[in-house]
Protein backbone atom coordinates (compact mmCIF):
# COMPACT_ATOMS: atom_id res chain seq x y z
CA UNK A 1 0.00 0.00 0.00
CA UNK A 2 2.96 2.40 0.31
CA UNK A 3 4.77 1.62 -3.15
CA UNK A 4 6.55 4.06 -4.41
CA UNK A 5 6.66 2.98 -8.09
CA UNK A 6 4.80 1.62 -10.57
CA UNK A 7 6.54 -1.53 -10.92
CA UNK A 8 3.34 -3.97 -10.24
CA UNK A 9 1.54 -2.12 -13.20
CA UNK A 10 1.85 -4.14 -16.78
CA UNK A 11 1.15 -1.02 -18.37
CA UNK A 12 3.00 0.66 -21.19
CA UNK A 13 2.36 3.95 -19.48
CA UNK A 14 3.83 3.03 -16.35
CA UNK A 15 6.76 1.74 -18.05
CA UNK A 16 7.77 4.68 -19.86
CA UNK A 17 7.03 6.92 -16.47
CA UNK A 18 9.28 4.79 -14.91
CA UNK A 19 12.45 5.86 -17.52
CA UNK A 20 11.28 9.39 -18.00
CA UNK A 21 8.75 10.23 -15.18
CA UNK A 22 11.16 11.73 -12.64
CA UNK A 23 11.17 15.08 -11.99
CA UNK A 24 13.48 17.20 -14.69
CA UNK A 25 13.82 14.20 -16.88
CA UNK A 26 11.51 15.48 -19.39
CA UNK A 27 12.90 18.40 -19.48
CA UNK A 28 16.22 17.73 -20.40
CA UNK A 29 15.17 16.12 -23.16
CA UNK A 30 13.37 18.85 -24.35
CA UNK A 31 16.80 20.76 -24.37
CA UNK A 32 18.85 18.05 -26.45
CA UNK A 33 15.57 17.86 -28.84
CA UNK A 34 16.54 21.97 -29.28
CA UNK A 35 20.30 21.30 -29.49
CA UNK A 36 21.56 21.81 -26.50
CA UNK A 37 24.35 18.96 -25.93
CA UNK A 38 26.81 19.33 -23.47
CA UNK A 39 26.30 19.34 -19.53
CA UNK A 40 27.18 23.07 -18.89
CA UNK A 41 24.62 24.35 -20.58
CA UNK A 42 21.93 22.00 -20.05
CA UNK A 43 22.76 22.93 -16.12
CA UNK A 44 23.13 26.76 -16.99
CA UNK A 45 19.13 26.96 -19.05
CA UNK A 46 17.04 24.40 -16.37
CA UNK A 47 19.08 25.74 -13.10
CA UNK A 48 19.07 22.51 -11.76
CA UNK A 49 21.39 20.94 -9.47
CA UNK A 50 24.75 19.54 -10.75
CA UNK A 51 24.04 16.44 -9.22
CA UNK A 52 20.18 15.95 -10.19
CA UNK A 53 21.17 16.26 -13.54
CA UNK A 54 24.13 14.27 -13.53
CA UNK A 55 21.72 11.27 -11.70
CA UNK A 56 19.39 12.16 -14.57
CA UNK A 57 21.49 12.23 -17.96
CA UNK A 58 22.95 9.03 -16.36
CA UNK A 59 20.03 7.09 -16.03
CA UNK A 60 18.69 8.23 -19.62
CA UNK A 61 22.44 6.84 -20.77
CA UNK A 62 21.83 3.77 -18.85
CA UNK A 63 17.75 3.32 -20.44
CA UNK A 64 19.87 3.55 -23.89
CA UNK A 65 17.38 7.55 -24.46
CA UNK A 66 20.72 8.97 -24.94
CA UNK A 67 24.27 8.08 -25.90
CA UNK A 68 27.45 9.87 -24.57
CA UNK A 69 29.43 11.50 -27.76
CA UNK A 70 32.96 12.52 -27.37
CA UNK A 71 33.91 15.83 -28.75
CA UNK A 72 36.97 16.64 -27.34
CA UNK A 73 40.07 14.25 -26.69
CA UNK A 74 42.35 16.43 -24.21
CA UNK A 75 40.88 16.66 -21.41
CA UNK A 76 38.34 13.93 -22.41
CA UNK A 77 34.85 15.32 -22.96
CA UNK A 78 31.36 14.19 -24.25
CA UNK A 79 27.83 15.25 -25.11
CA UNK A 80 24.77 13.70 -24.73
CA UNK A 81 22.86 13.22 -28.37
CA UNK A 82 19.73 11.09 -28.84
CA UNK A 83 19.52 7.75 -29.52
CA UNK A 84 16.61 6.49 -32.02
CA UNK A 85 14.89 5.25 -29.15
CA UNK A 86 15.22 8.63 -27.31
CA UNK A 87 14.14 10.46 -30.95
CA UNK A 88 10.94 7.97 -30.14
CA UNK A 89 9.81 10.32 -27.20
CA UNK A 90 9.37 13.13 -29.70
CA UNK A 91 5.70 12.59 -29.64
CA UNK A 92 5.19 12.56 -25.57
CA UNK A 93 7.10 15.90 -25.72
CA UNK A 94 5.07 17.19 -28.40
CA UNK A 95 1.58 16.23 -26.65
CA UNK A 96 3.12 17.67 -23.68
CA UNK A 97 3.56 20.99 -25.41
CA UNK A 98 0.29 20.85 -27.16
CA UNK A 99 -1.51 20.57 -24.09
CA UNK A 100 0.05 23.74 -22.29
CA UNK A 101 0.20 25.81 -24.65
CA UNK A 102 -3.56 25.26 -24.89
CA UNK A 103 -5.03 25.62 -21.45
CA UNK A 104 -1.21 26.65 -19.45
CA UNK A 105 -0.14 29.44 -21.23
CA UNK A 106 -2.37 32.46 -21.08
CA UNK A 107 -0.01 35.12 -22.95
CA UNK A 108 -0.07 32.29 -26.09
CA UNK A 109 2.39 29.50 -26.60
CA UNK A 110 6.19 30.42 -25.28
CA UNK A 111 7.61 28.18 -28.37
CA UNK A 112 5.75 27.62 -32.17
CA UNK A 113 6.81 24.51 -33.84
CA UNK A 114 6.81 24.95 -37.66
CA UNK A 115 7.13 22.59 -40.74
CA UNK A 116 10.33 23.61 -41.45
CA UNK A 117 10.59 25.11 -45.26
CA UNK A 118 7.06 25.02 -45.30
CA UNK A 119 6.37 27.08 -42.50
CA UNK A 120 3.20 25.86 -41.38
CA UNK A 121 2.21 24.98 -37.70
CA UNK A 122 2.07 21.32 -35.96
CA UNK A 123 -0.98 20.29 -35.10
CA UNK A 124 -1.87 17.99 -31.97
CA UNK A 125 -1.23 14.92 -34.41
CA UNK A 126 2.44 16.63 -35.68
CA UNK A 127 0.91 17.24 -38.83
CA UNK A 128 1.65 20.13 -40.98
CA UNK A 129 -1.57 22.55 -41.17
CA UNK A 130 -0.35 24.18 -44.08
CA UNK A 131 0.76 21.33 -46.43
CA UNK A 132 -0.89 18.79 -44.10
CA UNK A 133 2.28 16.37 -44.21
CA UNK A 134 3.20 14.44 -41.21
CA UNK A 135 6.12 16.23 -39.55
CA UNK A 136 8.69 14.26 -38.35
CA UNK A 137 11.28 15.56 -35.49
CA UNK A 138 13.86 16.79 -38.08
CA UNK A 139 11.29 18.66 -40.09
CA UNK A 140 10.51 20.90 -37.74
CA UNK A 141 11.93 24.52 -36.50
CA UNK A 142 11.24 25.83 -33.02
CA UNK A 143 10.75 29.67 -32.86
CA UNK A 144 9.83 31.86 -30.42
CA UNK A 145 6.37 32.56 -29.76
CA UNK A 146 3.88 35.22 -28.46
CA UNK A 147 3.92 33.95 -25.26
CA UNK A 148 7.87 33.99 -24.91
CA UNK A 149 9.69 36.15 -21.99
CA UNK A 150 13.41 35.34 -22.39
CA UNK A 151 13.66 34.74 -26.24
CA UNK A 152 15.67 31.91 -27.48
CA UNK A 153 16.97 31.43 -31.07
CA UNK A 154 14.94 29.68 -33.71
CA UNK A 155 16.28 26.51 -33.56
CA UNK A 156 16.68 23.20 -36.08
CA UNK A 157 14.92 20.42 -33.95
CA UNK A 158 17.86 18.54 -33.19
CA UNK A 159 17.88 14.30 -32.84
CA UNK B 1 20.47 26.16 -7.77
CA UNK B 2 18.02 24.02 -5.90
CA UNK B 3 14.97 24.39 -7.27
CA UNK B 4 12.58 21.54 -6.86
CA UNK B 5 10.01 22.60 -9.37
CA UNK B 6 9.63 24.23 -13.09
CA UNK B 7 8.38 27.62 -12.00
CA UNK B 8 10.73 29.69 -13.70
CA UNK B 9 10.40 27.70 -17.42
CA UNK B 10 8.89 29.68 -19.53
CA UNK B 11 7.75 26.67 -21.20
CA UNK B 12 4.89 24.98 -22.05
CA UNK B 13 6.18 21.46 -21.36
CA UNK B 14 7.03 22.78 -18.07
CA UNK B 15 3.39 24.07 -17.06
CA UNK B 16 1.89 20.94 -18.33
CA UNK B 17 4.18 19.10 -15.72
CA UNK B 18 3.46 20.87 -13.15
CA UNK B 19 -0.21 19.70 -13.22
CA UNK B 20 0.10 16.54 -13.77
CA UNK B 21 3.66 15.75 -13.93
CA UNK B 22 3.63 14.54 -10.25
CA UNK B 23 4.01 10.61 -9.40
CA UNK B 24 1.00 8.44 -10.15
CA UNK B 25 -1.41 11.62 -11.91
CA UNK B 26 -0.96 9.98 -14.78
CA UNK B 27 -1.83 6.60 -14.43
CA UNK B 28 -5.21 7.82 -12.40
CA UNK B 29 -5.69 9.97 -15.41
CA UNK B 30 -5.33 6.33 -16.99
CA UNK B 31 -7.91 5.07 -14.50
CA UNK B 32 -10.31 7.44 -15.62
CA UNK B 33 -10.07 7.28 -19.50
CA UNK B 34 -10.43 3.55 -18.79
CA UNK B 35 -14.03 3.60 -16.61
CA UNK B 36 -12.52 3.70 -13.62
CA UNK B 37 -14.24 7.03 -11.58
CA UNK B 38 -14.39 5.82 -8.04
CA UNK B 39 -11.55 6.77 -5.20
CA UNK B 40 -11.88 2.85 -3.81
CA UNK B 41 -11.31 1.47 -7.21
CA UNK B 42 -8.92 3.34 -8.29
CA UNK B 43 -7.16 3.12 -4.84
CA UNK B 44 -7.53 -1.45 -5.48
CA UNK B 45 -6.35 -0.73 -9.12
CA UNK B 46 -3.16 1.64 -8.16
CA UNK B 47 -2.45 -0.02 -4.57
CA UNK B 48 -1.26 3.52 -3.83
CA UNK B 49 -1.56 5.08 -0.44
CA UNK B 50 -5.12 6.24 0.42
CA UNK B 51 -3.35 10.04 1.45
CA UNK B 52 -1.47 10.15 -1.94
CA UNK B 53 -4.25 9.22 -4.07
CA UNK B 54 -6.95 11.70 -2.22
CA UNK B 55 -3.77 14.81 -2.75
CA UNK B 56 -3.76 13.40 -6.40
CA UNK B 57 -7.07 13.30 -7.48
CA UNK B 58 -7.67 17.04 -5.43
CA UNK B 59 -5.17 18.63 -7.49
CA UNK B 60 -6.50 17.34 -10.60
CA UNK B 61 -10.19 18.85 -9.44
CA UNK B 62 -8.65 22.11 -8.96
CA UNK B 63 -6.40 22.65 -12.22
CA UNK B 64 -10.09 21.91 -13.95
CA UNK B 65 -8.57 18.45 -14.93
CA UNK B 66 -11.16 16.17 -13.42
CA UNK B 67 -14.48 17.00 -11.86
CA UNK B 68 -16.78 15.57 -8.89
CA UNK B 69 -20.07 14.27 -9.85
CA UNK B 70 -22.30 13.23 -7.15
CA UNK B 71 -23.19 9.80 -7.64
CA UNK B 72 -25.45 8.53 -4.42
CA UNK B 73 -26.97 10.97 -1.96
CA UNK B 74 -27.28 9.66 1.51
CA UNK B 75 -24.49 9.35 2.51
CA UNK B 76 -23.40 12.01 -0.09
CA UNK B 77 -21.33 10.53 -2.53
CA UNK B 78 -18.82 11.95 -5.31
CA UNK B 79 -16.91 10.10 -8.25
CA UNK B 80 -14.48 11.81 -10.54
CA UNK B 81 -14.95 12.49 -14.52
CA UNK B 82 -12.99 14.13 -17.22
CA UNK B 83 -13.30 18.04 -17.87
CA UNK B 84 -13.01 18.78 -21.07
CA UNK B 85 -9.38 19.82 -20.33
CA UNK B 86 -8.61 16.60 -19.27
CA UNK B 87 -9.87 14.89 -21.95
CA UNK B 88 -7.23 17.17 -23.84
CA UNK B 89 -4.51 14.81 -22.29
CA UNK B 90 -5.84 12.29 -24.01
CA UNK B 91 -2.46 12.39 -26.66
CA UNK B 92 0.13 12.38 -23.76
CA UNK B 93 -1.29 8.93 -22.45
CA UNK B 94 -1.69 7.75 -25.83
CA UNK B 95 1.95 9.01 -26.64
CA UNK B 96 3.47 7.32 -23.50
CA UNK B 97 1.62 4.11 -24.32
CA UNK B 98 2.59 3.80 -27.79
CA UNK B 99 6.66 4.87 -26.87
CA UNK B 100 5.95 1.74 -24.11
CA UNK B 101 4.59 -0.67 -26.15
CA UNK B 102 7.84 -0.35 -28.53
CA UNK B 103 10.74 0.32 -26.13
CA UNK B 104 9.47 -1.31 -22.81
CA UNK B 105 6.41 -4.22 -23.49
CA UNK B 106 8.71 -7.40 -24.44
CA UNK B 107 6.06 -9.48 -24.21
CA UNK B 108 4.29 -7.33 -26.40
CA UNK B 109 1.62 -4.35 -25.71
CA UNK B 110 -0.22 -5.42 -22.60
CA UNK B 111 -3.18 -3.15 -23.71
CA UNK B 112 -4.22 -2.71 -27.26
CA UNK B 113 -6.18 0.53 -28.57
CA UNK B 114 -8.59 0.10 -31.40
CA UNK B 115 -10.60 1.98 -33.80
CA UNK B 116 -14.42 1.32 -32.19
CA UNK B 117 -16.23 -0.68 -34.48
CA UNK B 118 -14.02 -0.53 -37.46
CA UNK B 119 -11.37 -2.12 -35.47
CA UNK B 120 -8.04 -0.89 -36.51
CA UNK B 121 -5.38 -0.30 -34.72
CA UNK B 122 -4.39 3.33 -33.47
CA UNK B 123 -1.07 4.42 -34.69
CA UNK B 124 1.15 7.21 -33.47
CA UNK B 125 -0.50 10.28 -34.49
CA UNK B 126 -4.10 8.43 -33.25
CA UNK B 127 -5.05 7.51 -36.25
CA UNK B 128 -6.24 4.52 -37.64
CA UNK B 129 -4.32 1.95 -39.39
CA UNK B 130 -7.65 0.29 -40.64
CA UNK B 131 -9.51 3.12 -41.99
CA UNK B 132 -6.92 6.16 -41.87
CA UNK B 133 -9.70 8.23 -39.74
CA UNK B 134 -8.28 10.28 -37.08
CA UNK B 135 -9.39 8.77 -33.71
CA UNK B 136 -11.02 10.47 -31.04
CA UNK B 137 -10.88 9.20 -27.29
CA UNK B 138 -14.64 8.65 -27.80
CA UNK B 139 -14.06 6.24 -30.52
CA UNK B 140 -11.69 4.01 -28.90
CA UNK B 141 -12.09 0.26 -27.29
CA UNK B 142 -8.97 -0.58 -24.68
CA UNK B 143 -8.09 -4.62 -25.29
CA UNK B 144 -5.95 -7.21 -23.45
CA UNK B 145 -2.94 -7.45 -25.76
CA UNK B 146 -0.71 -10.24 -26.01
CA UNK B 147 1.94 -8.62 -23.12
CA UNK B 148 -1.15 -8.99 -20.28
CA UNK B 149 -0.52 -10.54 -17.75
CA UNK B 150 -3.56 -9.88 -15.08
CA UNK B 151 -6.55 -9.02 -17.88
CA UNK B 152 -9.05 -6.69 -17.74
CA UNK B 153 -12.10 -6.94 -19.93
CA UNK B 154 -12.28 -5.19 -22.82
CA UNK B 155 -13.81 -1.70 -21.62
CA UNK B 156 -14.79 1.45 -24.32
CA UNK B 157 -12.70 4.26 -23.21
CA UNK B 158 -14.36 6.78 -21.24
CA UNK B 159 -13.99 9.89 -21.31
Amino acid sequence: MLRADYSDQNCSIARTLELVGERWTIMILREVFLGVHRFEEMQRNLGIARNVLGARLERLVESGILKRVPYQERPPRSEYRLTAKGVDLWPVLVALLKWGDRHAAPAGPPVVLEHSGCGGALDDRRRCERCGEDVEPWDVVARPGPGVARPRATVQVSA
